[in-house]
C-alpha cells in the first residue's frame, strides 16, 4: 500500500475487549503500558469486578487515556417497572464513566421485546428515556455515545440500527454537548446511506470503532474479524469519518471468541499495531 | 386475536424450502395437493436434480400455481470472466422459471468480494448486469424479483440490503414489466425506512415472503422462525405491503436447520396453516 499514508500511532485506541478472555484489568493496563499504547476503552463487565474507584486507582499515574466505558443501556423494555431499574443502572454507568475519567459512555439501546414487537414504539420509548438522561450526563461531563449496532442485533441488543437513526435522535435530543455518535465499521459498513449520514453526523462522531466483517462469519455477536481479514473497506470508512470532522482515536474492537480471544494477548496487540498501519 | 380478520386461505403460499430436508420434489407436490395448498415456490437446487422439463411434467395437471423459482443471481464478482459465466447461469434460471410456469424468478445479488471490498462498485456492477437481463426476461415473460436480503448477508449473498436500494434499482432499470421487488419480512423488518419504501414500491411488490426473527437466533442464514415464534410484527408488515397495492400470496419461507427441517413435513404444513391465520 504505497499510497497509504502512515497514521499517527498516538491515535490508536485499544479496547479491553480484544484481550478480554486472558487478561485481568490490571494485566491489561500493564500490557498497554508495556506496548506503548496510550488510549483504551474499558469493558464494563470487567469494571464491575473491581468497582470504578479501584479501576480509577489502577489507572492513576499510568498516563492512559480512557476513551470510553463500554457499555450501558438496554433500556428498551415495555415494562415501566423494569424501565426504572435499567435506567438507574445506566445512571450508575454514567457515574462509573466519570469516576474512571472516560470520555464517553457507549450507549446500546436494547432490542425489540417479544411482549411488544413494535419497532416504532420501542425506538420512541428508548429515545424518550435517553432524553431523560441528559441532566445526569451533563452534570458529570460524560458524553453519551449513541452507538448504532448492526441490524442483526435489532432483536437482541439494539433498535438503534443506523447512523441515520442516531442522527435523528441527536436532532430530537438537541443537546450536542451531551450526546454523540459512536461509529463502528462492523455495524455500519453495509449501509447505502453511510456517506450521507456520516457527513450529517459531523462533529457528533465522538468515537470510531473498528472491526472487520469475515466472509465466513459464524456468530451474530462474537465473530468479528481483525482489520484486514474481512470484507470491509475500513480505510474508506475512516476517510469518510475523518472528512466529517472527526479527529479522535481509531479504536480497534474485535469480539472474536473463536480466534483472537484464544491467542496470547501480547500477540494480539502486535497484530493490532501492524494492522493499524496496513488495514486502517 | 379477536380483531384479526381471517385471511383468504387461497392466498397462502408454501415454499419448498420449508420441507427441503425430508421430501423430494414429487413428495412435495403430492403433499401440497394432499393438504389442499394451491400455491408454491420451487427451490432451484431441487429443480436441478430433475431438470425443469421433468418438474414441469410433475406439476402438470396438479393445479398448483408456481409463485416463484428460488433463486438465481450471485453476479457480484469483480472478475469479468466469472461474470459472463454466472450471468449465463441466471439466463438458464430464467428459462427454467418459464418452463415450470413460475410467476417470478427470485434474484439474489451476491455479496461483496474480498478482491474488491467496494460496496459502491459492487452495487453498481450488479445493477448493470441486471439491466443486461432485461431482454432475456421480457422474452420469456418471467418477472425478475429483486429480493433484498438482510444486511448481515451483505458479505456473503447480497449487496441488495434494503427495499430502498431495490426501489432505486427499479427506477434505474425503468422496465416495470420485467422487474419487481420481493419483500421478505425476515430481511426488512428492522428498517426504519420500511413504511416509506414499501409505499414507494407499490405495485412493484411481486412476492411477499414471511419468516420470523427468533430472539435467540443462532445462525446467519438457516435459523429463521415460524411466523409467531419471533419478534417481527408480521401482521403490521403485511398490512403495509397490502396497503401499497400488493394483492398476491403470503408466502411462508422458513429456513430452519435446527427446528422445522428436523420435523415431519406433514406437521410443518399443519403449523404453517395454523400460523397463517394466527400470526400473519
Amino acid at each position: 500500500m504505497a499510497d497509504k499514508p502512515k497514521l499517527d500511532e498516538r491515535l490508536l485506541g485499544f479496547h479491553q475487549v480484544n484481550v478480554l478472555q486472558k487478561w485481568t484489568t490490571q494485566q491489561f493496563i500493564d500490557g498497554m503500558q508495556r506496548h506503548g499504547i496510550g488510549a483504551v476503552a474499558i469493558w464494563r463487565d470487567r469494571l464491575r469486578e473491581h468497582g470504578a474507584t479501584e479501576v480509577a486507582r489502577m489507572l492513576r499515574g499510568t498516563g492512559l487515556q480512557v476513551l470510553s466505558l463500554c457499555a450501558a443501556g438496554l433500556i428498551a423494555t415495555p415494562d415501566p417497572g423494569e424501565a426504572a431499574s435499567v435506567i438507574d443502572e445506566v445512571k450508575r454507568a454514567i457515574d462509573d464513566a466519570a469516576t474512571i475519567g472516560a470520555g464517553s459512555l457507549m450507549f446500546v439501546a436494547g432490542g425489540v421485546d417479544p411482549r411488544d414487537k413494535s419497532l416504532e414504539s420501542t425506538r420512541k420509548r428508548v429515545l424518550e428515556r435517553v432524553a431523560g438522561l441528559t441532566a445526569c450526563a451533563r452534570a458529570t461531563g460524560v458524553r453519551i455515545a449513541l452507538e448504532p449496532l448492526h441490524p442483526m442485533a435489532c432483536g437482541s441488543r439494539s433498535v438503534l440500527s443506523t447512523v441515520g437513526i442516531a442522527n435523528d435522535w441527536c436532532d430530537a435530543l438537541d443537546a450536542e454537548d451531551v450526546f454523540g455518535i459512536a461509529v463502528d465499521t462492523y455495524a455500519v459498513w453495509w449501509d447505502p446511506d453511510l456517506p450521507r449520514e456520516l457527513a450529517r453526523a459531523g462533529k457528533r462522531i465522538c468515537n470510531f470503532h473498528i472491526a472487520d466483517w469475515l466472509a465466513d462469519t459464524q456468530d451474530l455477536r462474537l465473530d468479528r474479524g481483525m482489520p484486514g481479514d474481512g470484507l470491509i473497506d475500513i480505510p474508506g470508512i475512516r476517510r469518510m469519518v475523518e472528512a466529517a470532522g472527526y479527529v479522535g482515536h481509531r479504536e480497534v474492537e474485535v469480539f472474536s471468541a473463536r480466534n483472537w480471544w484464544q491467542r496470547d494477548p501480547d500477540e494480539v496487540i502486535g497484530v493490532v499495531r501492524e494492522r493499524y498501519q496496513s488495514a486502517i
